[in-house]
């Protein structure tokens, strides 16, 4: 089997002067890699004449399939679609179904069409007009040669929607495309190299056609397994076995697989047990509160939080005790443990979740350093706590707080709740 | 004045394949168009010896100054040192001073060193040096012809240093550059077109030497005034006449200048001001508690904030009456003054802020539809209350409620309190 390379190139002056970051060669990307195309090139140029045919013409000697985004908008210094006319050596003419799309376009969304809409209507003639249902410009597919062309918008979600419409079903028809599975193993909890070295055996018997990819993120490892094979089924089985077979080993770590985030897992878990929390965030300043409403419908379990930023308010409000806070301090695993208790308390919450820490960049002491962290988990019958120790960053330190205390009420439920 | 051209060229397999975004060549973009050079092509490569050969003969032809990421590790799959080496026909060797710092490196760490890493201080003959205080890969500068070389590691912090530190400071002793000032306005609550219709004229009567540039991003619109000249102060001050001249028909929209943020604004307004501040965040769920404690030293002024996600708990810790909510319901005008009196009062704050909407994706009506959200600053002797119709999307409600509110607390501030 032969492997297909594609070339992605973007075009636009926002793009090279900085203005806008090019997320679309990114997400294109990680689209073609996941059915088995390699992405050998991205070339980012800007509305020139010269450096658009250029590219092309670069593109065409390297690659199976280029794809192109950007410089379709409906003004003079939009020049794709014109020079794609030019390269390819076809002129520009009416595409009466795609002027007829742009007319339902503006009509239903109530706006004006200016004359200028219209000509985004007009389309090389060996090109194949490809609908945009969710904007002006149309994709154009082109065939020559052995190389395959798409131009598509620069507007991530007009072109994301070409993509998974039109050009990801298409390539299975146009290529001798490997068959792949995807599976990812959401990690929390342990670092890349400790997480590599508990499953170092299992990862070095993974039969030739099993990849195994690790992802790490702030506070997160991934573990993405990749099968190829030519039937589907087989491979996914493969798959969902050699997972079977590494869980043992890291089980405590794993969250979820695939898009589940740590928010949504633990909004799982505690929807499934009818059981409801409550937090109390000092350090993390309103952040994992903001992480836990992020997702839908989190009202269900969610009862709602205090940031009490100054001691007198983990008195006041979540009944910490003075005596505690004066001996102890505010950053202790006394407090925490007060605070989790507190907060669990005054919301009736099944779970009451505390953080105290220094963020930074001020407030460290040689004793408490920035970065040192108490976080802590309350339920019926059991107080747990764990010290962080962090970075010099504030932001970071807030965040990989997050992860933590998430993934101790994750571990807490799955510990004392089931 | 020649137009000084550069090329990004952003080498790893790692790039290609989508496991990591290329924020690095974005990031140069912006820096390079504020001193004048343009970027005419990015270009990414994978760790293959033809692919980034082809890069660098391509851009050699084209640039005048060539900046190259990536590919700079320890291992064997890291090509780019080898392949300049190459490029340029020259060989590899020790540079005791290189050596000397990467051990220095990993002493200060207290990390073992590894035979490869020492090696990262051997260079091509043909290059200077350029230290990396933050990282074991060296900066490598190369002249040839009329185009000049910088080759830096792909790690972001690391790249930005070598930037900051050595190209950027380089590029006027080596290029004629336009003697430039930047400026930007920050604004909210106006979105780009109505800003643009109220300054219109201004900006039609903006001398040749002064651009503006409307930079939009969620909630914000920042107007940028470039200067171009001859002599920095004149620029300089010219542009600050170009901002009083604005200022007047957009005052009350300006927070601030350049890297200012609304949380950083309004931290500023409170600290001069003396005065303090809580949040009763329902709808927006601890979101702008934490914009707000994202700031280093926010504890001067932030008090505490309280998630009250359920009725009960407006009523028993913000004492919002139940009239109030069984008659208007949460969300309604009634209801986020009273949360917002009810907080400044149990925080004993200056300012009370509250939101209480319908964030999506469920939970609307034909009466209150998702997007729905009300807002309210309390303070000593008014309430001011805002209501605001966003969107069909829960994280963008969520953001968005995180602007106004934040704006909102501007106003009151600069209305009530100067």
């Amino acid at each position: 089997m032969k492997l297909v390379k594609a070339e992605i190139i973007a075009i636009g002056d926002e793009l090279l002067y900085g203005q806008i970051m090019d997320t679309n060669s990114h997400w294109i990307s990680q689209e073609l890699d996941l059915v088995g195309v390699k992405v050998v090139r991205k070339t980012t140029v800007g509305d020139k004449r010269e450096d658009i045919l250029t590219a092309f013409s670069e593109a065409e000697k390297r690659a199976d399939l280029v794809l192109i985004t950007g410089g379709l908008g409906p003004t003079q210094d939009d020049l794709t679609k014109p020079l794609l006319a030019e390269y390819f050596n076809c002129p520009i003419q009416e595409v009466p179904e795609a002027v007829a799309a742009i007319t339902e376009f503006f009509k239903r969304r109530g706006r004006e069409m200016t004359p200028l809409n219209i000509l985004q209507g007009h389309l090389p003639s060996c090109c194949q007009y490809v609908p945009n249902e969710v904007g002006t410009a149309p994709g154009m597919w082109f065939e020559r040669g052995e190389t395959y062309w798409m131009s598509m918008p620069g507007v991530p979600h007009e072109m994301k929607k070409l993509m998974r419409d039109f050009v990801i079903p298409k390539l299975p028809e146009i290529f001798e495309l490997p068959i792949i599975f995807h599976k990812v193993i959401k990690t929390a909890g342990i670092g890349e190299s400790w997480l590599a070295d508990l499953i170092n055996d299992w990862e070095n018997a993974l039969p030739e056609n099993i990849k195994l990819a690790y992802l790490p993120s702030l506070g997160h490892v991934k573990l993405r397994l990749t099968g190829f094979g030519t039937e589907f089924k087989s491979i996914e089985a493969e798959v969902d076995n050699q997972i079977q077979l590494v869980l043992p080993k890291i089980q405590k770590y794993v969250y979820g697989y695939n898009n589940e985030t740590l928010e949504t897992a633990i909004g799982k878990l505690l929807r499934e047990n009818r059981k409801t929390l409550a937090l109390a965030e000092s350090c993390s300043g309103g952040y994992i509160t903001h992480l836990v409403t992020t997702v839908p419908g989190s009202s269900d379990y969610l009862q709602g939080a205090v940031v009490p930023y100054h001691n007198e308010f983990k008195q006041k409000i979540l009944r910490v005790k003075k005596e505690t806070l004066e001996s102890k301090g505010a950053v202790s695993e006394e407090t925490v443990q007060e605070m989790s208790k507190g907060v669990r308390q005054l919301f009736g919450a099944d779970f009451g979740l505390a953080s105290s820490g220094i963020a930074g960049p001020d407030g460290g002491t040689a004793e408490k350093p920035v970065g040192t962290v108490w976080i802590a988990c309350a339920g019926e019958g059991f107080i747990e706590t764990k010290k962080l120790q962090l970075t010099q960053d504030r932001l970071l330190n807030i965040q990989l707080t997050g992860v933590a205390v998430l993934n101790l009420l994750r571990i807490c439920i799955e510990k004392y709740d089931k």
